[in-house]
């Protein structure tokens, strides 16, 4: 079975968002082997200079290097990355499995985005959206994606 | 106090969705009169023709007509619609603001989408994504994105 791991940098706070969220790892755990790795936000003083923003992203990178999977292919969301549609988002999975891995890690970074090293590391840079969601949010979106993608490939009705 | 309404074809089944809803809609109410109404579905057969679902978005579109709020900014949310930033967004809804309207209306349609004949009715034809999102989860994205909307236009923290 494929792997997928989310890695998510930010407590959800909100329970709706939680449960949201508990709701789409159930389903997407009918397709793959599905994981979520919640990772602590660096804390930063309010108002925080450049320089602290990037000690920050190094340090939340520290932590995601650590977590990502061996060998799978890594998609990062970023606001500048590439645009696609669901149908695109489920064929650029399906080349990822007809390729021969065996695992796929998405990121979702904290509020002040991902570290460039990190952002580096990725196969695909990937934007949802012009517009900027919450994390919360983004994490429900996010795996509700990744859900209708699989229900894509696996030609079932939920995405028509 | 301005007016935004929001016009949301079908039902939430999600009792998460039905909270996050709830909770910006609260949050909403706070910068401006906020009301959202929610519009049946028309019952389609499974695989329906052209012709049915034709008729099904047109008498949606007769509910629609009956809710539209008088003189009320039309936006309709729509896959072939403009993307904007959330930024440009609530630059949008500034300039509505100071063109003396006193009402926004934004229309969220059904599965099967909008009749042609309510898109030409609106002033603003918005797409969110290249994704395809369920009816709940957009409507959820749009009430967030309205709250963002009006903190950014009253300089609050919230988008930061």
């Amino acid at each position: 079975m494929f792997n997928i791991t989310v890695i998510s940098v930010g407590k959800l706070k909100e329970r709706f968002f939680q449960q949201a969220v508990e709701e789409y790892a159930k389903r997407l755990s009918g397709y793959c082997k599905f994981q979520l790795v919640e990772l602590p936000e660096y804390r930063l003083p309010e108002d925080p200079s450049p320089a602290q923003i990037a000690e920050g992203l190094a340090r939340e990178g520290q932590l995601i290097r650590e977590k990502l999977p061996r060998g799978a292919w890594f998609c990062v969301l970023t606001p500048e990355g590439k645009k696609l549609s669901s149908e695109g988002f489920a064929a650029a999975l399906a080349e990822v499995k007809n390729s021969g891995r065996s695992a796929a890690c998405f990121l979702l970074g904290s509020s002040f985005g991902i570290a460039p090293e990190i952002k580096a590391l990725a196969d695909l840079r990937l934007s949802f959206s012009d517009m900027t969601f919450p994390h919360h949010l983004a994490r429900v979106m996010l795996l509700e994606q990744l859900y209708r993608a699989e229900s894509i490939q696996a030609g079932s009705r939920y995405h028509k």
